[in-house]
């Protein structure tokens, strides 16, 4: 077994401000409705941005910049819990000029420019980030 | 406060026809339905592509065609109003032949050839798309 | 008439197990809870994929391999029904090294190194898969 059902909660759309750190700023629209877990998606775009690559041989992240405004083309993940604190795990594809994609793990550092965020409460126990061993990563223990 | 809890409403599948303009067809089938505001997800494929980067120096929105079939690998964004009329601001990543991706904001001449769109209507007070003078966008200005 | 409304459903968040294929994976999970139809989304990694680019001439798909591992940034699509059994309909859009992306129709043959799903249940009647003359694909007939 190695899913869960979750009850619907709230919906909630928020416009992140100018200059905010992507991630900080995820948390802090949870933390105000006081959702504890979330799905959440987003389009956007960014001032710059950090993202990362999980080398599944080292276990570990090599961060990488993107040093130029993009276009936030598909933010997705959700918000639960790692060490007792909320913690969003979410994925993105930005886009420079004409179009030319990079894509990756959100890392601290991606500046908003503009950002439009659908959090979609999930309802139930409260799922907990723990390292796993076979992966190096801090995945659900739960499930 | 830049966010607002939503209602949850109805949810609608739509397959889009070929030939249609990607834009227009979801306006199309958030009518049909009266729905005013709504969040869109979609997957399929076009016949050719304009998407748009917006250069956050000049304020200005550069667009650039998609010459050839492409893969819609990702369609996310919203429903809501601009100037009294139903807006649709969506982000999407295009595939072609062998995976090569570009991305960006999706501009009116996006030819469906197949198209599967998922509306999960928001009920509530409308959001209201109005020039935001910082970035030079339409944001909401309820948020 | 090319949409429909669907009740919402049961909402479903699994972690895939390291070393299964994804869309088999997918399939099991919509399984164990008795899911006929729903939308999902994804991200997390694999260890490798098949991806394919639907050739809109001569309507056939052109199959290529990503032979190492990449972030999975994006997945997204449905479980509906096809030839009376369940099946995944899903594009998603990969990331290696530095962020080099690479996007298509997902096939069998992406080894799942882990991915956190979230199933959302449609509620209705079942939309069908059948062959669609004028794109060659399997789409929605009920639609």
């Amino acid at each position: 077994m190695s899913s869960r059902e979750f009850a619907r909660g709230r919906r909630v759309v928020a416009r992140l401000p100018y200059g905010g750190d992507l991630l900080a700023e995820i948390v802090a629209v949870a933390a105000e409705h006081r959702m504890v877990m979330a799905e959440l998606r987003a389009i956007g775009a960014l001032q710059r941005a950090r993202l990362s690559f999980y080398d599944q041989g080292t276990h570990e992240y090599e961060e990488f910049s993107v040093d130029e405004p993009v276009e936030l083309v598909s933010l997705l993940g959700t918000v639960s819990r790692r060490d007792g604190a909320p913690a969003v795990h979410a994925h993105a594809a930005l886009a420079g000029h004409h179009g030319g994609c990079v894509g990756g793990h959100v890392a601290p550092g991606c500046v908003v420019f503009a950002c439009e965020l659908i959090l979609q409460e999930l309802v139930g126990e409260s799922l907990e980030r723990a390292h796993d061993e076979q992966t190096g990563l801090p995945l659900w223990r739960d499930l």
